[in-house]
């Protein structure tokens, strides 16, 4: 980053040969042109890549396809898991996720699928309802994806600032963490919220087995230290030594899920005691593609589809919102400068979530470690997809009869492997050195997450954010003092930023002050140069200002007027 | 209103002998110390001008005074029968408000007692409730701006635009005509909402009664002329005239309940049947001093406190809400440039509810129109509101008997004509003209008004005048274009005002698509003249945007940076 060039004058740059964005723009646009070919093209992106697939393509998406596919699977029984739904619907979830963004997905490291920010939400509106709701819940969650994708509502998650996003991932982290303890320890109970699990977890701490205990820390064990063993490798200059490595370290949520089933199923053959718990049993096959089922059955009564709709209330905008601003989170970190068509990216995560709920897939998005995983091996397109999928097609015909054997602590370890790394609090030093109300709005956020659930907590976190805007147009900052020097002695007023209706009413004030306690003498320079637009109500206070300085044969001067703002005052007259 | 000197230079500026703001304000925080004698003073107000006081300004407060009692009692009358109450409630709040006002208010021309904002506010919240309910909402409104007073909240005021005040007033106007026009018609039914009240109307279209309806358009004429009368004599040159105009003019409220009052008990006396409607009995006298009842009875069941407050619930906010904001726009506009002491306002205008509310006052704060009143008729300090109330307390222990031979179609008349100059449309295509946001939110406040009633109104308003500042925040304007004619080739980017969480990626975007249409060629220069802050997302953006450019191997120079942005600028390296 370079700060010379300080003294680049404006004027000296205004006379120069320019080209504006409008005209480069009006190229762009001309490429991206509105013929229906073309919007096929964009609508059905696989017909951008699929022409000139070829073989080297093909070779690097099916490394990168298997990869994705080792860690999806196991990562995927856990998140149903989280998502209080069997551990086979996860598998449902990766695979329809897997297959539809191949054909309209635009960024090709995104790997849609179950994710612990996904099933978290999920949970909190779905927790002790019947499993349709799960479903449903999938379902109207997609249309709305796609609706906001149609009616470009994307840039709703703009709203969403870094200390919000880091916040709630962290807090997220947390919650995660804290619900997977029980399994961890097998304690059996229920609590909805991360207060009551902490109760719940204090008064059934003599309930801890010793045998869930020691698989789970074995389990931390081994995924921590084979990540470590990957950081370490990549410091390594032998080329080999450095993918073994990476490829070993990348399989490390199903070896582990590997060798503890085994030895479960090990011990279960001998016809022993288990010492610790296992997976719930799962049904063989696939499930019929078909609409999800809109009504649930509680106690043999039927919950009608409106009552659904009421219960899940604000999930259906939240969870959306939270999705896409996953997708676009990684989209921006690993297409860094392209330009990603955030549109399409919402149909497709949109279609991905509605065709997957005929499926009875649980609500998916784009995961972040999956993506840095298929980024990093090497993807070409979203074609890798299809490896994922088989695979996940595989587990669900072949392997379903073996799931039972996997620990209930396995996957706690792997889920709170997972998240471990999104808990970061260190932003919390760094936000309170550069901006207090960045600060509030991050430690505000992780509290009402964490004592409210994830949905409260975002959208308090928006709130704080917000509050800077608000306080930024409500007290904008003036430059203001009396010049005495010259000839002719002013008040010169500069004030900053945007002149709003909230903000207008504290410059007339601070301009009346200094008129007081200089009795009325001087005339006022308003200097606009940081101003680029006003409202009626700040034209109508500008009115004001005037007048009463005309009361006291005053007037006042402006200074550096934008000329778009020229004409509003000249209106005044 | 000048604008020469456009080109006043700043650094011309800066090299002159300043005295800035902060040490002017040192001056005026001095003045206004903090002993104990001081604070004294800044809250019984009366001690400011009490010591003062002469015979001279005696006189001019008994001629105003006197002028608003006349204004007032009338008015009282009506705005109660709007609030739903019987008349005399509306005496008792402008005793109440009147008296308290000498003691703390500071602007001399705000006139407290009933208005029409603060019934019809009332009435949404206590329709069809017992009586208890006004004087509890009374109480607590009283409590909450005091509340605000203290904790210096009055800037949520500045959050209300003059586009949503003035929809705000001329909804209110409309919901106060259409809800008397069954009294001016002399038609019985119960209709809460404006659609109701209409669709009522047309269906007892043919119960219109003709003795009410002659009266009622009498009224109208006599208050519309005696207004026509004095606005012709303003352009007399005749002082005696012009001045005796204006008083005859004032007393028009009075005049026609005393006109149409006489004829009802002349028609009564002589035992024929009335063709009007009356007002209802009420007793004489004047309620004892106590604390307002917090419990309420429904046919015979004891309502609670906490069930009442629930009821009323957001009513607790909003409608301190608009009695602030309308006592600072009065304070606003009668004291052009002096500085109002806010909440020393809001303190006394909590204190006249609250302690109103143990006098059965309904709701209170200033009224515009008699505010005009008293600053035309010379008012010299808030004793003139002894006069008033005095005024009214006769009116309450010697004309009680007479209340109820006041036909209804009068107080009709009287409200209609005291609102119809708060209808204001033509500021609809002034808006239009000038801003489209601005027009958005001032249709849209009166759209959800009527539709909706005025306390939603007033927040869909808000919303949307905020619109504008979010979109300002999301989508800010960017000046760019490639620099050709130079040696060193640029692209130039001018971002204009603040660069917050919302807006950074879409600068971010902007640069992007500008370097891919350029191939990556030119450097850029982010000029950030316009910008005097930033926030974390945005810091962090901007660290993106030194990235996407590095990639490329090429430079972001900043120029004209502010120095407080230079400083977390430099935190970024």
């Amino acid at each position: 980053m370079a700060s010379a060039h300080k003294d680049v004058e404006l004027s000296q740059l205004n006379t120069c040969e320019k080209i504006p964005y409008d005209e480069l723009l009006k190229n762009h646009n001309a490429k991206i042109s509105h013929k229906i070919g073309d919007f096929v093209k964009r609508r059905l992106y696989i017909l951008n890549w699929l022409p000139e697939y070829d073989r080297t393509k093909a070779i690097g998406d099916f490394i990168s396809g298997v990869t994705i596919g080792l860690t999806m699977i196991p990562q995927s029984l856990a998140y149903a898991n989280l998502a209080n739904v069997p551990a086979i619907y996860g598998l449902y979830s990766a695979f329809m996720g897997s297959i539809v963004y191949i054909f309209l997905g635009t960024v090709k490291e995104v790997s849609i699928g179950p994710t612990s920010l996904m099933s978290i939400i999920t949970v909190s509106y779905t927790y002790e309802k019947p499993i349709e709701y799960v479903f449903i819940m999938t379902f109207i969650c997609g249309c709305v994806e796609m609706l906001m994708g149609v009616f470009k509502l994307g840039f709703l998650v703009d709203f969403i600032s870094v200390p919000v996003v880091s916040a709630f991932s962290s807090s997220t982290a947390i919650l995660v963490i804290v619900a997977q303890l029980k399994n961890l320890f097998g304690i059996k109970f229920k609590a909805k919220s991360l207060p009551l699990t902490i109760v719940r977890l204090a008064e059934n701490i003599n309930q801890i087995k010793i045998g869930d205990t020691a698989l789970g820390l074995f389990a931390i064990a081994f995924l921590l230290s084979l990540k470590k063993l990957n950081e370490l490798g990549t410091k390594s200059s032998n080329v080999k030594l450095k993918k073994f490595l990476f490829y070993f370290s990348l399989c490390r949520n199903a070896l582990i899920v590997l060798i503890t089933g085994f030895i479960a199923y090990t011990i279960s053959a001998s016809e022993m005691e288990l010492p610790f718990k296992l997976s719930e049993e799962v049904p063989a096959g696939i499930p019929s593609f078909q609409l999800p089922s809109f009504t649930a059955k509680v106690a043999n009564e039927t919950v009608e589809f409106d009552e659904i709709v009421m219960d899940i209330g604000s999930g259906f905008i939240l969870l959306p919102l939270v999705s896409i601003l996953a997708n676009v989170a990684i989209a921006k970190a690993f297409t860094s400068g392209k330009i990603v068509d955030a549109t399409q990216e919402m149909i497709a995560l949109g279609m991905c979530n509605v065709l997957g709920s005929f499926f009875k897939s649980i609500p998916t998005c784009g995961a972040f470690t999956r993506s840095a995983v298929s980024n990093q091996s090497g993807i070409q397109t979203p074609f890798a997809g299809i490896y994922s999928a088989i695979m996940a097609l595989m587990a669900l015909t072949l392997l379903t009869q073996y799931f039972n054997f996997i620990p209930k602590a396995t996957l706690a370890a792997i889920l709170i492997c997972a998240v471990l790394s999104l808990i970061d609090i260190r932003i919390g030093s760094k936000l309170w050195n550069k901006s207090k109300i960045d600060f509030l709005s991050w430690i505000g956020c992780i509290i009402a997450c964490i004592a409210a659930g994830v949905e409260v907590g975002l959208l308090v976190g928006v709130a704080l954010s917000m509050i800077n805007i608000f306080l930024k147009a409500a007290r904008p900052n003036v430059v203001i003092y009396v010049d005495k020097k010259k000839d002719e002695q002013i008040i010169y007023v500069r004030p900053s930023e945007g002149i709003f209706f909230p903000g207008i009413d504290s410059l007339r004030e601070k301009i009346n002050i200094t008129l007081i306690k200089t009795d009325y003498k001087y005339p006022v320079v308003l200097d606009l140069i940081k101003i680029s637009s006003v409202d009626y109500t700040s034209l109508q206070g500008i009115e004001s200002i005037i007048m009463d300085l005309n009361k006291h044969n005053l007037t006042v001067t402006f200074a550096n007027v934008d000329e778009k703002i020229q004409r509003r005052l000249n209106l005044i007259k």
